[in-house]
Formats: C-alpha cells, structure tokens, sequence
C-alpha cells in the first residue's frame, strides 16, 4: 500500500502520530430477523444485557468523572435514564413475550422505531436524542450477542483511532494516554465529538468522508490537528519531518516557559497583571510556578455542575478557601453561579428556551433564586479569611441588576458579622461586561463597582448577534470587529476614569496578536486559560508601551475586522 | 348564580362581551379499549375517517389562508403530514388488522403512544410536538366517532369562547367576526394562542386556571384583553359600565382620526415624516386616507412565506409595483428579505439552530444564498419605474456585509439597464440598524449608506441580551434601557453629521411615550402599525422642538429605564 494524504477538518491543535486502531461497532439496522421457540431464554438474556449495561455505563461513569468531570459523565446518565424509560425497555419485553422475537430483533426494532419517530421530527435536537437512542441501543445489542470485538476498552498501545463517528459515550470511554488522536468519517468544528476532543486534550480530524476507507488496522498516521491532514502509511522521510516538528514544539514550550517567572511588562516599564482562568480548586494548584500572578475568573458553576443536588454552604466554603490558599494571597476573581444558556443543572429544573443564550441564565437566574446566591456568598465571604478573593456577578445588563446583587451581598455580610464569622475586611464587587447594554453604560457603572472584567467570548456574540456554535454563522464571529473594540475601549476608559480596574476574561486576552492593542488601550488584568500564559508574557515584553498605545488609536479609525488584524499582524512581525 | 370576577393574563388589547361558548374537544385518553370482530369494516372505518380529515383539513388551510395568511395556514399543514407519516397511520391500521383492536383504540393507542414519547424527552419543542399528535389524534378520533358535538364550526351568534386550551388548529377555525374573545384555563403572554389572538385582534384571557369552572355554556362575560380581567355574569351595571368604557374608546378613536390629514410638526415648526411598517400590498391600500406619508418598511418575507415555493421575479415584481402605486410617489422602503430565526420558510430547507436569533437570516442568508437577493432586488429595480422605491437591508452586522450587497445591487442594477429596463435614475440603499455593531459603528456606515432604519426590537433584544418571547427574562427586554438610547443616539447623530436621514421602524416609533424624546434626538422617519399613527400625530403636534431637545438632554443623564420612563410620563403629563 502506498502512502497517501486524506484532508478532514483539524478540531484541536497538535500533530500527534499512531497505529490505526478501526472501531465499527455493532450496526442496530438491516440485521435478518429472528424468532425464537424460547422466549423464557430470550427474555432472560434481554434482561441481563440490560444489567450488564447498568453496571458498566456505572463504572463508565465513574471513570468519567475522574477524567473529564461530572458534565461529560451527565452524557453516559442519559444513557441509564433512557433504558429505564418506559418507552424504551418494556416494548422490547413485549415483542418477545406477545410475538415471540428474539431478544436481539427486539433490541434493533423497538431502538431503530423511537430514534426513527425522533429522526423524522427534522429537526437538530431531535436528531442528536435519536443518536443517543441508538447509541445505547447498540451498547444493549452487544450485550444480548455477547459482542467483544472492536471494544475501546481493547486498545492498549499507543494508537489513532478511525471511526465513521465516535458517539459521547465512546470519546468518553478513550484512554487520553493511550490514544494519540482520532478521524472520522464526519463530524466538524462544533459536533460534539469536536467539543470532547479539545477538552480531552486530544488530537482530532473530523469529516474526513470516503478518505476513511484509505485507513487499515495497524496502519501508521500522521495527523495534524491544526490543518486537518491525515498521512496514511507516511514515507520514511514523512515520519522524519513530522518528528523534527514535534521535537521544535517541544523546544519552543520549553523556551517560552522561561518567561513563567517573570513579570509582565513593557519595554518601557508599563506593567500589566496576568492571571488564568480556572473552573476548579484542582485548576489552581501549580498555577504562581506558571507564571500566573492571579486568577482573573474562577468559573463556579463546574462545581454545581459536577454535584447531583445543589452544593451546601460548607461545600462551598472548602473549595474557595482550597483556591483562595493555593494562590497564597494572590487575587482571586470567583464569578458567582453562571449557569442556564448552554449550562445545565438537572436539580434547578430549568425551562428549555428557544434562544438560551437570551435567556434565563447566570445573574438573572440568581436575582430570582436568591437562596442559591446567598448561600454562594456566604461560602465567598466566609472562605475571604484565607486569602484575597474578589466577587464579580456575571451577565449584568443594566444598574438595577448591580444594584440589587450588591443589595443581597450587603445583608449577607451584615448577617455573616452579626454571627461573628471571621471574612476579609474589605472584599472587591465586580461585574463582567458580556452583553453590550453594560459596556455602553461603563461610565454609569464604574462609579459604583470597584472592578470590570470584560468577558469578549459574550460580548462579541451579543455585539454581533452571532452564536459562535453555529457553523452557518460562525464566521461572522471575531473580536477583532471594530464595534468589539469601541466597546472595550468604553470600558477601560471608564475604569480609568473613576480609579477603578478592568479586566478581561474572554479568549482574547489569551490571543498573542491582540496583546499589543490591549496594552494600548491600557487592559490593567488579563486572565487567560493557563496554557497561553507563557506566549502572551513573551509578547508583552517585546513590546513599548508608547508604540501600543499609538497601535491603538491607529486600530480605532479601521472599519473592518480585516483590516484590524492586519494592523496587528504586521506590528508583530515588525517586532519578531 | 351570582357574578363573579376571575383573572388570568391579559394577551390582547380591548374589552369586549358576549355569551359564553363552552368549547370541549375529544380526549383520547381514558377511553375503553374496544376489540372488533369485523376488522374489515373498522379498517375501512379509519381510512374513511383519516380521508374526511385530509378533506377538512384542506378546507380549513384555504380559510386559514384567506383569514389569516399563509404562516398560520402552515400549522394545519403540519397536521397533514402527521397524518401522512409512516410513523402515524400504518400503525394504526396494523393494531385492527393484526390485533383485532377497533378504529377507535387503534387511534387513540398510537396517538397516545407517539405523544407519549415526545413528552418524556422533557423539552419545550418536544411537548409542543407532542400537542400537536394529540390535535391530530382527536381530529382524527371525532372523525371515526362521527362526533358532531361542540364543534368550532357550530358557532353562530356572538361569543365569548370557554376552553381549557386552544390548539393551533382550533384558533385558525375562529370566526372573528362572531368570536369576540376567549378565555382559557391555561396559557401564557407568549403562547401560541396569545399570538394567534393578537393577529386575529381578538381579545383574550389566557390562563385563568380553575376560574374556568365557574363559566358555564351561555352565560354572559366581559373581558378585558389588557387587565386579563373577567367579568362572568356581570350585574346590570357593570355591563352598563364597560358599555360607556366601549363606547367612550370608539369615540376617542374618532377624535384622534381628526390628526390623519395633519402633518407631524411640533408647535415650533419641527416636521417629521410619518411612515407606515406594512406586510402586504393590500396593506398599502388605503395608508395614505390614514394619514402616512410614506411606507417605512415593507416586510418582504410574507410574500415569501405566502407561497409553497420560491415566489419568481414576475410575481415579487407585481408586488413591489402594487405597493409603489399605491403610495402615489410617496417614499416605500423594501426591506429585503429578512427570513431565518422565528420566521421559516419550508421550501429553503433552513437549519433548525440552538439560537435561532443569533443565527443564519437575514442578510447573512441572502449573501449566502445570493440568487434569492439578486430576484429580489431585479423585481425591485423593475416596479423602481412606478413610485418612490427605496431598498433596505436588515440584519447589518459590519460594512463588509453592507459593501457586498450594495456590489451585488449595482451589478444587478448594471444587467438590467444592459436589458434596457425601466427603472427610476436614483434608488436610495439603506441599512436596517438592528445589531449594536451598526449602532456602534453608524459613523463609518454614514458615509456609505444612504439612510438608516433602526429596528428597535432586534436592537433591544441584541443589546440587553434578552429574548422578549421569553417570559422569565421579557421583564429586561425595554427599549427605555439608557444603552439603546445611547445607541439609538448616535445613529441619528451619524445621520446628521453626514446628511443622511434616520428612521425607526421598531415598536418604539408608535410609542407616544417614547416621541417627545424621539423628536429631541432629531429622529427624521418614524414607521409604525398604522393604528398608531394618529395618536402619534396628536403627540407631535403637542410638543415644543425646544423642550424635546432639552428632555433628550435630560434623559441622556439618566441610568435606570425606570428614571427615563419616569422623566418622559412627566413630560407629557405636563402638557395634557
């Protein structure tokens, strides 16, 4: 077989290379069907394939967990609920009972009849439930046939593996040791399987199409994630070439980690704060040896998130105070409960909405539960004894929202005194700018808040009225637009204005090309995921802090996003 | 009996009264199972019915169309292809042909099962989904039953009707001019029968709970569309009270008919143009006797929607021509077509999308699908020669996407005089300022674009981040949010600054509340329902330019919609 090179779409960056591992589980349609003269013996075999699927999406579940947190585990609870659901086992039941089939052409009938009903509705959400349907009943029909081959438990060396699709309940189950990346038939920058790949870490090529048939077993692939190419049984000098890459990321990390102790500034002294962006205590650890001097957003919610009812005061209190300590009095900005819109919470209940991200979620979801923002400050309050923690209130849309948080913190403080709890003497409230009605309204805020923290992954998507999830418009999203940039411009004006601070916790203060235009606009914090960290103190040090500041006001009379980054683009390479 | 009051939400302007019409529909639940012995004949049984019921249907999709238009009719399409579906029917006949079970327990069994499943799936879309089988179910059971009782259809004196719900298929049945208003025991302000009574302009109470029980078939009632107040068997003088309240209203909308052939000028001289937002060319017809000077938009997309397939250039042309006509060479803005979000289009095949309003419509469509654009703007180039035809594009989000299509007018404007056709010389292109990117960004469109209509709805829902169809979050939607008017503001002032004009043809434009602040900004366009135009005339011939400017000056200061409403209430309070 000579080597050849397939193209798919790159979802998550890094060339990674393997042995093909070629999953094909069991296919639920176009199996013959059978009936059987003991329906006893069937009906029993239908009845423990369903408890062996019980226990392993259990222990599939507890392994999740481990790996990947109580969200991505939520994926395999849904599997458990639909084979207890009603509609879904008991028919099974039925058909080999009253019409004498074979616990496996139950199985494939009763799954491939809901998940067509679901199919035909045409519509996304439908769709994906009706893959779930199918999903776990593959995982019933290879229990009912004892099936062992092809099994993801059964890789054990390092591979890639090939698939037409990889369901959530098989990316979850993928060693991330042992599997170096993945291709697939389909699948693109925002399925699902996208999603898990970047947040396992894990090298991705989706929608490869019929290139998938080039792939055998044991074959050796190249992938690079970045540019979505795949090379099939690579020459010599192929394999060569990509380990000589693979050895100058490796020396460039190592390079850019010599920055992790240094400070942040300018050239010409102009000093800024780099903090990281965390989603739990465990995040925090190890983050002053990366170079981070703060946390500019501890995300909360992945601590409701990964409970199965809501999280207890005292709950609470130990995870901010594990943060507040491992950052050894460094900042911490906790942003309270930032749930509804894309993140759920089953034991909230809450309404299914038509456009979530204009929805119920986040502030106003806690300025009308208000027992669930009480108890949450109080856990803040009480656990700012052990270090230095700030509070920022998230989707804020207008001063009354503020007003009213800030209110509700105030008695909780009032109450936290009258009980005699130890607390910090003073705690900073801040708000994150994500919805545009707030970063317009800047001047009005900064007289009362002590900090801003610009959250531009929101900001934009309101700003442009774009969903960035969606394929059809996503490139329509990009905070290099100009509007984006006024905004942000308001903002830090008016934090100057009135002595207070301001931050930003969106993507873009992670983004290399826009530090310098965030230094001339004069970003006092800029918190980022920890792995840009290292990248961005390099950029900042090898800029003047007058030339930024003349960049900015260049990049303020462009119209376009286009016509931005070149501007960016070109002072960089005018400095490398 | 005694009178009694109850109340519910008020969905829809105006009081009105009649006797009550106790309307309760089939249930397919509960119902006896029922074998058969002559299959035969219950087979032929359902199949006659499930012909009846295709018949009926297509009757009432033609009244539907002629009442209403056809976006509604499309609801009872829908139940047409539920009737039809492999999942739907064949079952049905099975369970006779198979089981022996009769037309009525097969209908109700699949009905039931189907709805059952979709229920389970615990989503709002789903549930709907499920209440649609459950419509379609019962329609098809009456059928079978030959059930002639409290059918919509028997309506023929003037009523109040009395229903635990309204399906969709219900409310398309409605005689407006004999049903004055309905009462039901569940629903909300964004149902879908609290928007089929406001098309319809019926008035209507919509959830009043256990209150229902205490109506009986034939008693009097009075509603109130605006308080959600009902008033059942009312004494004699109340029903004289609300009498004078009706006839007091018909008289006030006499007086205010007296400003139609009035222009709009404040005391001081200040002239502005009075425009009319309009969906159909009948529409057109008659607005100039109303007193509108103009039409300030006319929404493309029920022309579109009215058609089972893409409408040709021909017959977009009459339309546009119809319209121009109309309007005596008074201005007529066309928006171009604005589909996707809440507003489908079966035949184009949209992607269903997590955010609909953040997503694939609009212009975004339209320089995606560009033959939809290129036919549109040809017709309006054509039916230029007959009027004052000005094109608008919506959902502007950056001037890359303005300079596209003005490119794409100009070489469409450049084939059609190659073709030799009559157009007129000069067709004003303008943006809608929907997106707070074009809000932010008016200076630069400024000087591109000829004019700008600010569509305060989408503006309000983009900038505050909130879906105004959702009802635990509309309470933020509020076009009084000081960043909207900040927002709106500056287009105006970008406007001027470059002798443009600027309208608006959101809700805002008919708010006499908001016009002495409208006049202070300097807005030169205001499109509006018609009904609203002459209580807009009235307010603009009360106010002094001067003291609108100072009040703008004011209001600016503001913070909080709550201290804007408060200044514009006193404002004009002051001069009543």
């Amino acid at each position: 077989m000579t080597s050849t090179i397939i193209k798919g779409i790159g979802v998550s960056e890094g060339v990674r290379m393997g042995t093909a591992f070629v999953y094909a589980p069991l296919k639920l349609a176009g199996r013959p069907e059978r009936k059987t003269d003991a329906p006893d013996t069937e009906l029993e075999k239908l009845r423990q394939a369903k408890e062996r699927c019980l226990e392993e999406l259990a222990e599939l579940i507890e392994q999740t967990k481990l790996k990947l947190g109580e969200e991505k585990a939520g994926i395999l609870k849904g599997q458990i609920s639909f084979l207890n659901d009603p509609t879904f086992f008991p028919p099974m039941e039925q058909l080999i009972i009253k019409e004498g089939w074979s616990a496996e052409t139950a199985v494939c009938r009763i799954a491939l009849q809901i998940a067509g009903i679901l199919e035909k509705m045409d519509n996304a959400y439908m769709q994906e439930r009706a893959a779930d349907i199918k999903d776990v009943g593959s995982r019933l029909l290879a229990q009912v046939l004892d099936h062992q081959g092809a099994r993801l438990a059964d890789i054990h060396g390092e591979v890639v593996l090939i698939a037409d699709d990889l369901t959530p309940s098989d990316t979850v189950q993928l060693d991330r040791s042992l599997v170096q990346g993945f291709v697939t038939r389909i699948g693109g920058k925002t399925s699902h399987t996208a999603i898990l790949a970047q947040s396992l870490g894990i090298a991705a090529v989706l929608g490869v199409g019929a290139g998938l048939d080039e792939i055998r077993n044991g074959d050796w692939v190249i992938l690079n994630g970045s540019t979505g190419e795949c090379y099939v049984r690579p020459e010599e000098k192929v394999r060569e070439e990509f380990l000589r890459l693979m050895d100058s990321e490796r020396a460039e990390r190592e390079r850019l980690a010599g920055f992790a102790a240094r400070p942040a500034a300018t050239t010409d002294g102009f000093r800024v704060e780099i903090a990281a962006n965390i989603g739990t205590p465990a995040e925090a650890e190890g983050l002053l040896a990366k170079g981070a001097e703060a946390v500019g957003l501890y995300r909360t919610e992945f601590l409701f998130m990964g409970s199965p009812s809501m999280p207890g005061e005292q709950l609470q209190f130990e995870a901010y105070k594990t943060v507040a300590e491992s950052m050894e009095g460094k900042p911490v900005v906790i942003r309270t409960l930032d749930i509804g819109g894309d993140k759920e919470l089953p034991y909230l209940e809450l309404p299914k909405e038509m456009n979530p991200f204009l929805g119920y979620r986040a502030i106003r979801l806690c300025l009308d539960r208000q027992e669930l923002l009480r108890t949450q400050l109080r856990a803040v309050l009480r656990a700012s004894a052990y270090g230095n923690l700030k509070i920022m209130f998230p989707m804020i849309s207008g001063l009354g929202e503020w007003r009213q948080a800030k209110a509700i913190y105030t008695e909780v403080r009032t109450q936290l005194e009258a009980e005699g709890a130890p607390m910090a003497e003073k705690v900073e409230l801040g708000i994150m700018v994500e919805i545009p009605s707030a970063a317009v309204m800047a001047h009005s805020f900064a007289k009362e808040v002590d900090f801003f923290s610009i959250g531009t992954n929101d900001l934009v998507q309101y700003t442009v009225a774009v969903d960035r999830m969606n394929e059809k418009v996503s490139y329509l999203y990009d905070y290099f637009h100009p509007a984006v940039i006024r905004l942000i411009k308001n903002v830090i004006d008016a934090a100057n204005a009135h002595g207070k601070w301001a931050g930003m916790c969106g993507s873009m203060a992670g983004d290399r090309l826009a530090a310098p235009l965030l230094l001339g606009l004069g970003l006092h914090e800029w918190s980022m995921s920890p792995g840009s960290i290292h990248k961005v103190k390099e950029t900042v040090s090898g800029c003047s802090h007058t030339d930024c500041v003349e960049l900015a006001e260049q990049v303020l009379e462009l119209e376009t996003p286009e016509e931005i980054r070149g501007a960016l683009t070109a002072f960089l390479d005018a400095r490398q």
